[in-house]
């Protein structure tokens, strides 16, 4: 594997100038249908116009294909052919400058390594007459008999390999400053792609809005104290100002990237299965088709799906809920002070695997109602996993603050059944020393703690470490299996060249990791977002915790790109899409339980009296007029807040644009038009 | 006025290939600057490519200026301007064909009658260093010194001669036929333009969703009666579905029309009033300043005027309301079979006066906030007329429901002062005959069908005989006025060119009417939609009342745009703009009020023992929750149908669109891209 003549990169050097890696599984229950499908693969590759080479990947039987684009031509077409697709689909607002041999347009325009990489990648993943390779993973390729080429069955994954220049460079820089900056997302996007660094764009833009709940919040805290109705307007307002700053953040990055409309380029999903094939009315092309009508009803599984989300959690949920007031405040034997954390062990551990286990039920789903392109694929995943993480994350507190508190009174007889189990229990006569039970009126506010802090480190901890302890453990185990068949550690079998085995080494480790996925990034700042707009009138200080949090968290997502996962496909994207409907939501939502708090706590957060607060003590009816007139404001103050922000914002992106469309403009009225 | 050569339309020439007409008034105060201003004028028409010929007006110091388009060469330059000015705004797709000599371009896209007077019309009206002759009648020209050229002064009006021979077509087809196809809207759209045509559209859609209300309507009169909730949900269903049906209606026929996104060429406000001139940062262009501040300082003034508008029309309606109760359910005394009128009648002359007045009021808001383009000026106009509509439109029945009968009992103490007063002012010892007082049960429908029904007839009534009986009352006077003074009939001084004669009188006729305003035609249909959404489920004949009316509005709205007002001038328009506001809120509101009336009349609509009902004896907070409930149904509802609408809806227009779209990437695949 020479470095490429061309190459006048250093850092592009220690990658050998390879686009992608295939990693190429043998199994060895079909050895002779893999080798057949092999030489396959390499003769779609070649003929695609990537150059190959192969080297034995870790285990004895897998194998790693590194690819290149054969040539500078055919790269300068395949790009020049992307962008005037982009032209075509309204997404550049000007025709591309063809890019001739000696780079010109480059000059520019230059192509950046995203670029080329997802340039790189669609040529290999395209279908065999769309003139790509026509490869794709097993797990993601179509199913279908006959559609997928034989070799898709063995290719375990398609990576490029990291630019560890780059990635160093990156992480010092994340070291020596809070925010990035417009450069550094920049930077982000030339290495990953617009997806990745609108995540980033997304990150920043939230954690400078937070400064503001965080100080004002802190003032409330030492001020005003929980359940202040002044608290609650304030962080209402700034969620809506969040909100709608967003959207149009969003849309000024999208034209300065260059990438406003790019949805409506539409990648399809191989994994789509068809019914039959039609004819297009309006274009006369042959066209794929699915019912509709099957899909709509497969999407109606939605439903029992949220309900079996609700039960499977909310069990879960109200069962620490009982186990935790029994312990803390019925309970009062041995070993109390370990038992405390009970609850919380179970939650700690239920939580995360039911979680798991609905959202590969919802990714299941998903594919069952087997959607066309990607996009609506992940747009309909994204619902079903926000139906799941609501749950999890607020069901606990909505039970305390809106069941356990108010009903107390009613509650009250029946959770007397524990002091009476645990009295049968005991050997007949020892009375087993139990507390006479009563209503915790700090539960809440330890909860919402619980929940934005303890929870938040809980979180970034599993996130750093897991997959770390994960690879770990993996690796121990297969040594240990390698030993125990008596196999020679395969290194010693064949050795590397030495000019590569540093590489090489590194892209087996890099064969292993997963794929990093935006998606849980944006699921977490959503859910955060989320405790503010819900609950933090219960404790003001929410937002401060979620700075160092996002400070924190900033850089271990970059540490997880760059370590953890393999180098993202740089995809493009011009908005965060589903995300951004639950935002909104979730903002609207606050709306309705800050005020329905604020008009429940506000007068007894006192605590002393918290005992003697019934339901049929509350005028039901002010409540909801409280609710009601609070939505409604809300509601109001979007739409003058929406229209303000519009004209208030600066958008460096749209003013480039417009600033370019009337140039075109006064070129057109001066020499165009008044000729003939 | 010598019909021109080159044209071959015989229909035409009854206009004698005029475009505009220009009606000029010599106030006897100022001949002098007048007459001056005069030859300006007529230089600045000619020196802009227009021939011009004066004639007499009907009144002997008023002249008519006949302005035509002096080469054919001229008005396909500018038709490809404007041409390449849409396509640059990104409102076509596509450069325009440049227009030959043989108006070859013609052929393929040939320049309607509204293309041509549009272009006249800006070049026109537009500004002397814009390259036009700066034309704007007094009315509407900029009281800035200096800014405005002089002879504006004197210009009453400009307006293009009607097309007799269309308009008796039209009329003609109208009759023939139930609704107007798609072809009968592309010739309304070619000759007054896409705004008047997206009228036609509008209220062609509406009438033909208002088919299913009627006939559901009519069902659920006969088995259900009133206050049904099914039919209460049909109708708000059906609500959401007309508003986002129009809103993809409206799109596909604005790209079909090729008027998509022409809200973006901004048409300046003559009156404009700018404090500086400033450098636009981004283009660099010097623009026209006027301090956001300001204006947002006299928006405020829209509350107090709100406050004025519920003050001065709900004083109205509330003594009428007074008056009614008194004389229909207290008064017993003579002439009571007349009396009941007294109401209806201040009604009738009152509320007419109080808009008229509150409009005028609203006019001169709008003008101080002093917007810089026509379509924002319109939107907020839209937005305060909309305030005094809703008001005079729906208070009273809001009254009765939610206020006359729920609490009934509350007032009847107060509503005794009637008889008391009755007794005081008739002769001692005669007591004058009175009922004693009950709640009318049946109030509510009544007010109902007299909304839906009377006041609709009344109001076709008023648009179709006002004009027209102020026409002659005003001529019967000039006439009048003319013989005292002893003035010969000007007819008689000058005799007109026998073969002119017949056109000019026609023309001094048309000098006289009002300018057509879609505004009123739009208002009039989003508020009959708001009794519908509001109030049907009191009686669900309302549809059908509305049917039979909107049948005649449409013949009566073509009559009154050709008989009463000039020619509009043909602007483009790509949506109902600010009117779709009004009617999501009505629909959304609709979602509140008929859940409301549901609740509190369903078991009462017997009527026996309405007399019985108080407002202690609903349970508020079961109202409360009722309302809120039907909201949040509705704004889910609303988002399902969004969705599935999007994708069922046959949109013609935006499939061309694709077809083409597709097209020329086909076209760009086959060839672009993969040469060099």
């Amino acid at each position: 594997m020479a470095p490429s003549e061309r190459s006048d990169q250093d850092l592009s050097k220690s990658n050998f100038d390879v686009d992608y890696v295939i990693h190429y599984e043998i199994p060895p229950t079909a050895t002779a249908e893999a080798e057949a499908a092999f030489i396959q693969l390499i003769t779609a590759l070649s003929s695609t116009g990537f150059t190959t080479e192969v080297r034995r990947g870790r285990k004895p039987s897998s194998l790693l294909i590194f690819t290149k684009l054969a040539s500078p031509n055919l790269l300068r077409n395949q790009v020049y052919r992307a962008r005037v697709q982009d032209w075509l689909y309204g997404v550049r607002p000007d025709a591309p400058a063809k890019i001739t041999a000696e780079g010109e347009s480059e000059e520019s325009e230059p192509i950046t390594p995203a670029e080329r990489l997802r340039v790189a990648y669609l040529l290999i993943t395209r279908p065999k007459d769309e003139g790509g390779a026509g490869v794709s993973p097993a797990n993601v390729a179509s199913s279908s008999p006959g559609v997928s080429p034989a070799y898709n069955r063995f290719v375990k994954s398609i990576f490029a390999p990291h630019d560890k220049a780059f990635n160093r460079t990156w992480l010092a820089k994340w070291t020596s400053k809070y925010q990035p900056d417009d450069n550094d997302l920049s930077e982000i996007r030339d290495q990953f792609g617009e997806k990745v660094a609108l995540y980033f764009a997304f990150l920043r833009e939230y954690s400078r809005f937070l400064l503001f709940p965080a100080a004002f919040g802190f003032a409330a805290w030492l001020l005003l104290g929980p359940y202040s109705w002044v608290y609650a307007v304030v962080n209402a307002l700034w969620g809506v100002v969040f909100f709608e700053y967003w959207k149009v953040r969003e849309e000024d990055l999208a034209v300065s990237w260059g990438v406003r409309g790019v949805g409506r380029i539409q990648h399809p999903r191989p994994q789509f299965k068809w019914e039959r094939e039609g004819i297009d009315p309006v274009t006369g092309q042959v066209v794929k088709v699915y019912s509709p009508v099957k899909r709509f009803l497969r999407q109606l599984l939605q439903i029992p799906f949220a309900a079996a989300c609700v039960v499977a959690l909310g069990g879960v949920i109200v069962s620490c809920f009982a186990i935790e007031i029994f312990i803390t405040e019925v309970y009062n034997g041995p070993f109390k002070q370990y038992l405390t954390f009970l609850p919380t062990i179970i939650l700690t551990i239920f939580n995360p695997t039911f979680t798991a286990l609905l959202t590969i039920l919802a990714e299941r789903l998903t594919e069952l109602e087997n959607y066309e392109t990607q996009d609506a694929h992940m747009a309909s995943f994204v619902q079903k996993i926000f139906v799941i993480n609501f749950i999890t994350s607020y069901l606990g507190i909505f039970l305390t603050a809106f069941v356990y508190v108010p009903f107390a009174k009613v509650l009250v007889p029946y959770l007397d059944i524990f002091q009476f189990t645990v009295q049968k229990f005991t050997p007949e006569g020892v009375a087993l020393p139990t507390k006479s039970w009563e209503i915790n009126p700090d539960r809440l506010t330890k909860q919402v703690i619980y929940f934005t802090v303890t929870a938040q480190i809980v979180n970034l901890a599993m996130e750093v470490i897991m997959p770390w302890a994960k690879r770990k453990a993996f690796k121990t185990v297969e040594k240990v299996q390698a030993e125990r068949n008596n196999e020679k550690p395969i290194e010693t079998q064949f050795k590397d060249d030495p000019q590569e085995a540093e590489f090489l080494e590194r892209i087996r480790d890099e064969a292993e990791l997963e794929e990093y996925d935006v998606t849980i990034d944006y699921r977490e700042m959503v859910i955060q977002f989320g405790y503010l707009s819900l609950f933090s009138v219960v404790w003001p200080l929410t937002a401060i915790s979620f700075i160092i949090n996002n400070w924190i968290e900033a850089r271990s997502d970059a540490v997880k790109i760059i370590t953890h996962c393999q180098r993202p496909i740089p995809w493009r994207s011009d908005t965060i899409g589903p995300w951004l409907r639950s935002l909104g939501f979730l903002s609207w939502l606050g709306s309705i339980t800050s005020s329905a708090l604020v008009f429940l706590f506000h007068h007894h957060h006192g605590g002393a009296h918290i005992d003697d607060y019934s339901p049929w003590d509350i005028p039901f009816w002010a409540l909801l007029l409280t609710i009601m007139f609070a939505e409604h404001v809300y509601l109001g103050v979007q739409i003058v807040v929406r229209g303000v922000l519009r004209k208030v914002v600066e958008t460096p992106g749209l003013e480039k644009e417009r600033a370019e469309r009337f140039a075109l403009r006064k070129m057109f009225e001066r020499t165009g038009g008044v000729g003939g």
